[in-house]
């Protein structure tokens, strides 16, 4: 297989998870013969500083003829008071691309159970997919505006676009356990009552597929309460936004979480969930969220599941054998750790 | 002292947790020689099925011109298809009452820490109030409307309404460990602009208290991680709505945290934060959170501190004795448990 991939290194961390990330898409390329051409491009603060644009339309051009973009992360505290911020760019990216549905599995691993803020006995059971509305919303919708008096901020979600990110939660839900929830605040908002009216008349498309509908304040405290209890969640962007980060901290490190994000056609884009992380040393980042991101393209972007396997069955092996950088309390650095997971990769093909 | 106090027993377990606070303000009254005219009105789901409407004029009248106002519980599924809403008259009767300060103390009591989901160690320095904007922001601002094929919701919040729950949150981290964190997303909405400008105004004008601000996504996970960094908490309204739900977990039963909200003059309302449980059996209600609210209206309205603390002391007592509702684990049921308050607090006068 041939495939093109952007590459956007951007910020902080960024280079030295993508570094990792390309290790693994080089050794996949000489074990399976295929070839992926990795093009990298500026993002983010990096691109503010060559261009003083957090995304130039170079680096758009190329996504945009990609087969899929990966990126790294941007930010940090140098762009901060910046005219441009690199967050800016990450939204219009989104949105160029059209990727509406932002897909982030999280579960916790044997490995950092002990890592977890919650109990173990919560912890454990954790294995749910968030399903983020990503380019609609009050991030998107009009009028926004500021005087010094002032300032408005506008919610406005379509039928067309409540349908298919729930669709979208429902074909997944078919390849789980077969429960949707789906998360609102219907009982404050016209955008959230639309939102359930549209959500229940998917469901009689989808039988044998279970929907409850959460308030999402109830689902603030379910989520640490009971986790177990979900298989596919499914909400509209601000709402995603925070609860995807607040399941993020289950797991008990940022560091292992990857995401993807899909339009209805173009290339997708795939991250580690974690930030830039300015303030770490050199060479000690966790590169598991991003080959995670790596197995994740190759698994939805271009149907590669014994290659996305083998990465996966690799980081679970090196795991095993008690190895881990800094923020799961080990000793690797991301490149030590990085040589490891290619070494198991080599060894079980 | 004289005072006059509207009960709105409402729905669910509303009557039976009213009933206990009643029992406690008598005890008070007994005690210490005050006179509080106990008027009991029909509010939520009760005042649905009486009138046809949550907040009956009648109703509103008799708390406009009250002293305080003590409310329980509302809503249950009976009207969840009614065409008017408890939760409707709840929002009503904020923003006729203008209580724009949703104040939410966050403890965790010896007695409930093994409940926490938390690990122990997170959760045992759990100390912070959450200062929630309660008559503004997405729930009251307009336009708001809804088609078939569309739905819009607005966020407004003028200058004078951010400034106001901000100064009210600085004038509270001054009696307490003196630091305010700002929860914005400031990187997405022009409402959190202004949010954080005001704040940063406001902040100038309380020299000696810290102000950090943090974004809601990473509010989310910190509220987890480290619950401990926090002192005083400022949020608007949807953001609050989430994240004090979210926080009140922590305590490990929802039966402990009572909450209190302000308005710039007239009575203040004081609720537990707890809702209407409707499947509970008869008498299990946890009247801790109650209590508690009894006790923040006789402190913050009434500036009856002594007999404030005195009912929180008979908590206390009652609790390491080892006697608790059902939520955390005990044998006691609402009246019961309520007997043991009344003793001691008889005993300590
Ligand atoms: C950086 C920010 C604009 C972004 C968002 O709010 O969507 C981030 O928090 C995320 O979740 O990817
Ligand atoms: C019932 C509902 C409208 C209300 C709110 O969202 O404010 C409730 O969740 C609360 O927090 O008091």
């Amino acid at each position: 297989m041939e495939k093109q991939i952007v590459c956007l290194a951007g910020d902080g961390i960024g280079p030295e998870v993508m570094a990792a990330g390309k290790r693994v898409l080089h050794m996949i390329e000489r074990l399976y013969q295929h070839k992926f051409h990795l093009q990298d491009e500026l993002f983010g603060g990096a691109a503010i500083d060559a261009y003083g644009n957090p995304l130039p339309a170079r680096t758009l051009a190329a996504c945009l003829a990609s087969d899929a973009v990966l990126l790294a992360a941007v930010g940090g505290p140098r762009w901060d008071t910046a005219p441009e911020r690199p967050e800016k760019g990450l939204l219009a990216l989104r949105k160029a691309l059209g990727v509406y549905a932002n897909v982030r599995p999280v579960t916790v691993d044997e490995a950092t159970l002990h890592l977890s803020p919650l109990k173990e006995e919560c912890a454990k059971n954790v294995d749910f997919v968030v399903v983020r509305e990503l380019t609609g919303g009050i991030y998107f919708s009009y009028p926004k505006h500021r005087t010094n008096e002032q300032a408005t901020d506008t919610l406005t979600y379509s039928r067309r676009e409540v349908e298919r990110i729930v669709e979208y939660a429902f074909r997944l839900a078919a390849t789980r356990r077969k429960k949707v929830t789906s998360i609102d605040k219907a009982n404050v908002l016209e955008s959230s009552k639309l939102w359930r009216e549209v959500t229940e008349e998917v469901a009689l498309r989808y039988q044998g597929i279970a929907l409850e509908h959460l308030l999402v304040d109830a689902a603030a405290m379910e989520m640490i309460k009971n986790p177990g209890r979900f298989d596919v969640i499914v909400t509209e962007n601000l709402f995603g936004d925070i609860l995807s980060d607040e399941a993020s901290v289950l797991s008990g490190s940022l560091g292992m979480l990857p995401s993807a994000s899909h339009a209805e056609q173009g290339p997708s884009l795939y991250e580690p969930i974690h930030g830039s992380a300015p303030d770490l040393e050199a060479d000690r980042a966790n590169p598991i969220a991003m080959m995670r991101s790596v197995a994740m393209m190759l698994q939805q972007s271009f149907g590669l599941s014994a290659e996305a396997n083998a990465i996966e069955q690799a980081i679970q092996n090196v795991l095993k054998t008690g190895k881990a950088t800094s923020d799961l309390g080990g000793k690797e650095t991301t490149s030590s750790f990085t040589n490891y997971v290619l070494q198991e990769l080599e060894a079980q093909v």
